[in-house]
């Protein structure tokens, strides 16, 4: 037997719809943000199932927590797995729940099956990884890997004021208990198992993706600067009506990006001043979410955007900039492989796909061999209490996960970081 | 020597300065929105004026205040001038005011003349005229000439939740030592003096217009209803992005309406689903204002909503609804000579005009005779911090009033309602 068989399918489920119980909002969501109460309940209940397992548990100052596997040999570098517990305000059960619970999940098959492995393997969760309540996203992995200092983090404030800083603390207080462990530890290599958040493999109806890379993203913001009028009395010769020039510079900006069936352009925020009905815009402020596979492609994209808004704009001002950018990665190789033959094996269809999403894994890929497990999302939605994984394909992740888990504990070295 | 003689230029000045100090905004503007603090306390300054002059105060059960100089024979009906205190959230220093203001001054005036009048004159400040905080406007107007039920306003809630009838309660409250009249009382006729909020008394360098009418206007909804998706994740062809279509539609029907040049078509809210950078829009709720003076032109132009928001659409869905209509109205041809000829008499260039704003005087046109004096707008500017009249363009109006009223007071009957 291996030790994905030992895999138990009404646990998993079980687990994560416990989980789904914390923040639970209508519809079959949650709201479960970062560092907020539900989300420490969150890590209580991993907590609890941890202990049941005697796994060793440990947590760094920058809110990550860690579910530890003891491997034979504890001078090497321990494997890593693991999502993240936040969730968008009105997220759904499985984006992020999912890759911590699977990954409890295969540390306790790997138990239960009584195999030794040669490297430690930890679960973790990451602290922050949506970024809507404290922005932007992914705190917890970019201070793991030292992209991101902890002082730079601990000063963000939600919109109530509150700081990273003073809910770490709440954090620390609440599970005072647990040992602390460094951040920038070494790490052999990690894999996370998600969501797919697209509509790819339950197209292909195939359960399991060996996720490739991470496209490129361009975070941008657009303000368009008019001037307010009577909407009754003003003459169309004397307006500088910011929603009519916003409205055209977005169409343009859709027209243009929408011939490159790869490229993923979204305004999905607009706010405009002072938003009454009787009265023309003064201004326009939109975001813009840019997205390619090819970083070059991206980057070309990226400059086009102040050009379209300069060629379209009459009597308003325009000014364009970004406020965050990450070109496309790719994964290790040598972990793709691993996923491919672990489902092989398991008899499990796979294919290599692209994630169109970001993940703590991007962050882990600067430091050290990552990769990525998708299992399919119904109808492509995510990011909406809508979401939903059939448990037989969340089961299949998890199982494929715990053999990946399994062979990469028992490596030496693996070829490409 | 006239009654109007007897307008003090420095008191009228001094009166609207103190008055936009309450809920002053930066750039010399005001956010006092209707049934606010702020309202509220503008309110108390002018009962204080009406006070030093001992005229009559009275309220109504819709918010609405009225300021009286007593007529000889109070057998019969009243007249009425006046205006709102209430302003956009980042309107002006005259809106609304200068009419209050102008009234109470012209009342001043008269009384100190020492010439006495047959009928009663009242100042009113009518409650919400401008809609922004409880929509739509002209609650105080349209309940005292009876077409909105004082229930209907009262159950009218503002973004906070909060109802009309939670502040009108409070506004009782706080007057509670004024008494109360009774709505759709008898009203002989009514002038409002306003500043005219477009540029055409301005260009041609006349103090004084005399308001022919209101033109039409049709206040519509929009909402194109898509799906909330994972911007990075969600190809085109699956998309269902209310903000890209909306933006079309906008364009659209700005591109149709801009060609007629007496048209007002504004889009001045939008109001789009979830909001945030990430995510496919799965929702833009938008208003459309929409004017014309040509009636039979207007109704044309609100049919053809429902078409272009049809035809642009290509994978959401839209509704079109009109939640307040009103046709062009013409003002009393006697008061609109009565005006002529009190501008006459002071000598002050006076031309006819028509307004593209929306007025109570509208209301009131239904009800009494009705007329409008207007005086000129810098650079045509309204719903605007930065609105300006000058100080001798104010007085000239409040001089043409004030002989207006005392006409007007005089007088057996007028020719036309």
């Amino acid at each position: 037997m291996r030790p994905s068989d030992y895999v138990k399918s009404d646990r998993l489920w079980a687990n994560l719809m416990e989980l789904a119980e914390i923040g639970a909002i209508d519809g079959g969501g949650v709201n479960r943000q970062a560092l907020t109460r539900e989300e420490f309940d969150a890590r209580e209940l991993c907590i609890k199932w941890a202990l049941k397992s005697n796994f060793r548990i440990s947590q760094d100052k920058a809110g990550n927590i860690f579910f530890t596997l003891e491997g034979r040999d504890k001078s090497k570098a321990p494997i890593m797995t693991g999502s993240h517990l936040d969730s968008q305000p009105t997220g759904g059960k499985f984006d992020g729940a999912y890759g911590v619970v699977a990954g409890l999940e295969a540390l306790s098959a790997i138990l239960e099956s009584g195999v030794c492995v040669e490297r430690g393997i930890e679960v973790v969760a990451w602290m922050n990884e949506e970024g809507s309540r404290f922005a932007p996203g992914m705190m917890g992995s970019e201070a793991f890997v030292g992209v991101r200092s902890i002082e730079e983090i601990e000063a963000v404030k939600d919109k109530n004021d509150i700081s990273v800083a003073q809910e770490l603390n709440k954090l620390h207080n609440r599970f005072s208990e647990i040992n602390f462990v460094p951040l920038e530890r070494e790490v052999f290599c990690f894999v996370e198992t998600h969501i797919e958040q697209g509509p790819i493999l339950e197209n292909c109806a195939i359960p399991i993706g060996a996720v490739t890379g991470i496209q490129g993203v361009r975070r941008m913001r657009v303000r368009i600067s008019g001037e307010e009028a009577h909407a009754g009395t003003t003459p169309y010769y004397l307006r500088k009506d910011a929603m009519a020039e916003a409205s055209m510079v977005i169409s343009s900006l859709y027209k243009l990006f929408s011939s490159d069936e790869e490229m993923r352009f979204t305004v999905g925020m607009s706010n405009p001043s002072p938003n009454v009905p009787s009265v023309v815009a003064s201004e326009v402020l939109f975001s813009i979410d840019l997205r390619h596979p090819k970083t070059q492609i991206l980057a070309a994209a990226e400059d086009r955007v102040a050009d379209i808004v300069k060629n379209t704009l009459q009597t308003c001002k325009g000014q364009v900039w970004t406020i965050a950018s990450a070109d496309t990665i790719s994964f290790s190789p040598d972990i793709i492989k691993v996923i491919e033959v672990a489902a092989e094996n398991l008899e499990l269809p796979c294919r290599r796909i692209f994630s169109g999403a970001g993940h703590d894994a991007r962050q882990m890929s600067y430091y050290c061999p990552s990769g990525m497990i998708f299992v399919p999302s119904k109808d492509g939605i995510s990011h909406n209490v809508k979401e939903y994984t059939s448990k037989s394909d969340l089961v299949s992740g998890a199982r494929v996960l715990c053999d990946t888990l399994m062979n990469l504990a028992n490596r030496q070295d693996l070829g490409t970081k």
